[in-house]
C-alpha cells in the first residue's frame, strides 16, 4: 500500500500478520511459504494475544491493503510446560529477582490457548470484523501445522 | 539449560534474546549470524520495550543459561514515519474504527528510540543487572548494523 499518508510513507508490501512464539525453532515465514518482505511477524513468549500484540496487529491491519492474521502456537513450548508459579520460583532462585507481580501467561492446554488468543483478536474492538484470523498449532516433531480455528 | 524444573522441561538451547520490529525485512538471526534454535526473538511494531516485551525477556533470562539481549530497530520503519495521530486517522478512515485510546508508540528519532528501549530494559526491576543489553540500528539500504549503546 504505497503513499498512504502523504507520499512519504515507505511502501508496505506485507500482506500477512503473524502472531507466534519467540522460540525461533518456529520459522513462520517458512511454515506459511511466504517470501521475505511479505509479513509482519509479532512474537512474544507463547505467541499470546496481549494488548501489545494487538497494538502491533492494529498497525498491520491499518497499513496493509487486505491483511490476514495467523496465530501459531507450538508443541514443546516452555509456556505450556511451566506454570506462572514455577517461572516465578525459578527467577527468584536464579537472580533473586521478585517477579511475583508478573503474569507470564503460561497455559496448560495448547489447542485452547490458540482458541483463546484468536478469540481475543476477533473480539477486539480495534480489529475490523472483516479480517480473517486463523489459529494453528505447529508440531515441532512432525513439522506439521494443524488448523485449530478460523474466523 | 536442561531439566530446570523437574526433569520435564524441554531443553532450552537458546542463548540470545532479540527484541526487534515486526517488519520481516529485518532478519535478526541472519544479521547476528545465529544458527536456528539459538535465540528467542521478540517482535512488535517498532521493536519497542513494552511491558509485554519485558515479560518475554524475563522468560528468556530465566530459562537461558547466560543470556544476552539485543535490541534492533531499523531504518524506513513505519513507526518512525508516522505519528500516533496519523495512524489513528488512517485506522478511522479505513475501517471506521476508533483507536483513539491506543498509543502506537511511534517515534521520531530512530537512534533515540533504541536508547530509550535499552534503558527501559536495563532499568526494569525484573531484569538482572548482570545481563548485557546492546542496542542497534539496522540500515535496510546498506544491510549494516550500527551499534547505538550497550550496558
Amino acid at each position: 500500500m504505497p503513499n498512504i499518508i502523504d507520499g512519504s510513507l515507505p511502501v508496505v508490501q506485507a500482506r500477512t500478520a503473524i502472531l507466534t512464539c519467540m522460540d525461533d525453532r518456529v520459522d513462520p515465514m517458512k511454515l506459511l511459504g511466504l517470501p521475505p518482505g511479505d509479513a509482519h511477524v509479532i512474537r512474544n513468549a507463547g505467541g499470546r494475544a496481549t494488548d501489545d500484540a494487538i497494538r502491533s496487529l492494529v498497525v498491520s491491519v491499518t497499513v496493509m491493503e487486505k491483511p490476514e492474521i495467523f496465530v501459531i502456537h507450538h508443541t514443546a513450548c516452555v509456556m505450556g510446560w511451566v506454570t506462572n508459579e514455577q517461572l516465578r520460583n525459578l527467577a527468584r532462585r536464579k537472580s533473586r529477582i521478585d517477579v511475583s507481580q508478573l503474569d507470564f501467561l503460561a497455559f496448560t492446554d495448547l489447542d485452547e490457548s490458540v482458541r483463546e488468543d484468536v478469540s481475543k483478536i476477533t473480539s477486539s474492538s480495534f480489529i475490523d470484523d472483516s479480517v480473517v484470523v486463523t489459529g494453528y498449532v505447529y508440531d515441532l516433531s512432525s513439522s506439521q501445522l494443524r488448523e485449530i480455528c478460523r474466523r
